[in-house]
């Protein structure tokens, strides 16, 4: 099946307390694509940058088959620039700079040939882009897919709840989800939430693995314990971009499916947190991710029959 | 098999966002016993109250068959009274007033019938006590789990390193954890807590489940994401008796059936947060047991067999 995702290319600036990079490629899209490519061949994006992105990633990206026809370059126009700082428990950080740069009038354009992609993973980005691309999409998709963050319900909430009603899934962050609904309880925030719209929510809770909630069935998955989270940046996205690969890559949109993706997703999100940036997957072997999926098997498998007084 | 409890009961006022209670009965080892009576007869109790303990309640625990003849009530005196109250996110409470009473100068003497005992839960108490039970049990039992709580850590750390190097199992929540080993990563303050002494540590996690460490092996079990948390108070205790009953019931210390003991512990705790106190947890059918414990199995069963590009 054909993957389109959309979102960010971006340079950020990073510090962790394990270190300090200046300026590496990141942004939604990049991680989604690099994640979803272990899974398919020829996905498709579309993004921007400027013409201070460098080649050896773009040589990178094609290298993992992904389809770059829809990646527009900006002469003399500087790519996307995000700064951030992460505090010691890893899950608050705080934004040190955004430059908009490219993105200030990014159209999105879809190219002719993925205008028929089956399934769609609007990745994090302004809602009214997002809105933009479902409106340009020819036949409505067989599946879609959302992800956003607490900037966005803070200042464009009404694009947001448009985007949010005409998707299939959502997936937020635990605090998000509260911040959206107004509910503290998850179980509650997820009947609020899917209120507005998407049939199926993912709630991450970084390291605590994440939720997946559909009509009346709940899946948890666990997150593996790992001795050190290097840097969590693309996480989130890294998680989409393995969920939606997997769902895409065995075209079967049932819950019992999606379980398995969140794990395919939660797997390759485990790999992403022990390097910085996207070094740790774009590179990864079959066997690593294999091999990694069953650690996530071990970690919550149990046999019980209770046999009671 | 024979397990034997130690730990308090005693007086509760309770202040969650739902509510209040002036005086309800509470106590590390009221919980344990009562959610270890759904897996064992005749398990055994050891700790003190004053003659203002009601009636009610011993008829209410002898009921659930359990053994009273270490349960000292001591004329003149007062029960040991606790009183806190929950923040609005139910992690985190206040003390709001501590009476020692009867536990001022508690001597647990362990009955003659209970000092055989195969499997010894020390519940959260002075670690001086737990030691002195320690000091007075016949053979080394055949295993024994340790609780304990941040308080014991600030003031009694030496006496409560000595009992943590004399149980096969401790259990404590992550912060806890963080605490006693100095590490932020739950996956490090594993290692060095288990190098204090026990070769297995539950790390309790509250609404984001518990993770046991085994040698070589971790397991994750989930919490069932409840629509509310009414009162958490017990919640850890619960999780104690119900992972040690299941233990001793069945006897087997391999990690296999400890995971299973992980489930059942969370099961009876995901029913003790549904009510004040213990209430929910006094009279439970096995049949809600049942089929709380095949939520949980629900909850997180997935199968994935990778076929990857």
């Amino acid at each position: 099946m054909k993957l389109l995702s959309i979102g960010t290319v971006a340079f950020d600036a990073l510090e962790t307390p394990f270190g300090k990079r200046e300026k590496i490629v990141g942004g939604s899209c990049t991680y989604i694509a690099l994640s979803a490519s272990y899974f398919l061949n020829k996905s498709g994006i579309v993004s921007v940058v400027g013409d201070d992105f460098p080649q050896e990633m773009i040589g990178k990206l094609e290298s993992r088959n992904i389809d770059l026809e829809g990646l527009q370059i900006k002469e003399g126009e500087k790519t996307f620039f995000w700064s951030g700082r992460y505090h010691n428990d890893m899950n608050t950080r705080d934004t040190l700079d955004t430059q908009l740069n490219v993105l200030e009038n990014f159209d999105p354009i879809i190219p002719e040939s993925q205008k028929s992609a089956d399934y769609v993973m609007l990745g994090n980005l302004v809602p009214a882009l997002q809105n933009q691309v479902m409106d340009r999409l020819g036949d409505k998709p067989k599946f879609t897919m959302l992800d956003t963050m607490n900037l966005w319900m803070e200042v464009a909430l009404e694009d947001l709840k448009k985007v949010i009603a005409r998707v299939d899934l959502l997936t937020i962050n635990d605090e998000e989800a509260r911040l959206l609904s107004g509910e503290y309880s998850l179980r509650k925030a997820a009947k609020v939430i899917m209120k507005m719209g998407p049939k199926f929510l993912i709630i991450k809770k970084g390291e605590h693995g994440a939720l997946l909630f559909g009509e009346d069935e709940i899946f948890y998955a666990p997150a593996l314990p790992l001795e050190e989270v290097f840097d969590p940046t693309g996480a989130g996205d890294t998680f989409a971009g393995g969920f939606i690969g997997y769902l895409a890559s065995t075209d079967d949109t049932s819950f019992k499916n999606m379980k398995r993706a969140v794990i395919v997703g939660s797997a390759m999100a485990s790999f992403c947190v022990e390097k910085f940036g996207s070094e740790r997957i774009e590179d990864l072997s079959l066997e690593e991710i294999n091999s990694r999926v069953n650690e996530f098997k071990k970690l919550t498998d149990f046999d019980l029959n209770l046999a009671l007084v």
